[in-house]
């Protein structure tokens, strides 16, 4: 039951950086988000990530890196629309 | 170390969601905040948080029922502003 929730939750907060990375590109509109939260996941996912390869953790490394990417990909939305 | 970089993960995927708490409720503009996006943000939270319940892991419990209530705020003003 544990593993259960554990891998939903993990499913989950890969996969629920998409819309928002969608829509920042899609619109080109990102003054509503904020760059200092963005900066902070980006920075404690890429920390869950190495976690992650310390521990040999591999579905934790996957997860985030894909994570990693889409907030990645919304800080430079971010960047580039302001 | 692997102590420290979880600690460190923990510490920030908790106060990253009050910049945009604050920004939400300051500015009133929600409209380029993906809703989705927070809704799967609260879920995941919410089910770290019954995991950690699960496995009593207090600072995990404590961290994410903190980001849980941020995150909330945050929708709830995209409820409201739209």
């Amino acid at each position: 039951m544990e593993t259960l929730i554990g891998s939903a939750a993990g499913v989950i907060s890969t996969i629920c950086w998409l819309p928002q990375t969608l829509r920042a590109w899609r619109t080109r509109q990102t003054a509503d988000l904020s760059l200092p939260t963005n900066l902070m996941v980006f920075a404690s996912i890429g920390l869950w990530l190495i976690y992650g390869l310390m521990l040999d953790a591999w579905p934790m490394v996957i997860a985030n890196a894909i994570a990693l990417v889409m907030v990645g990909s919304i800080i430079t939305a971010k960047l580039k629309f302001g």
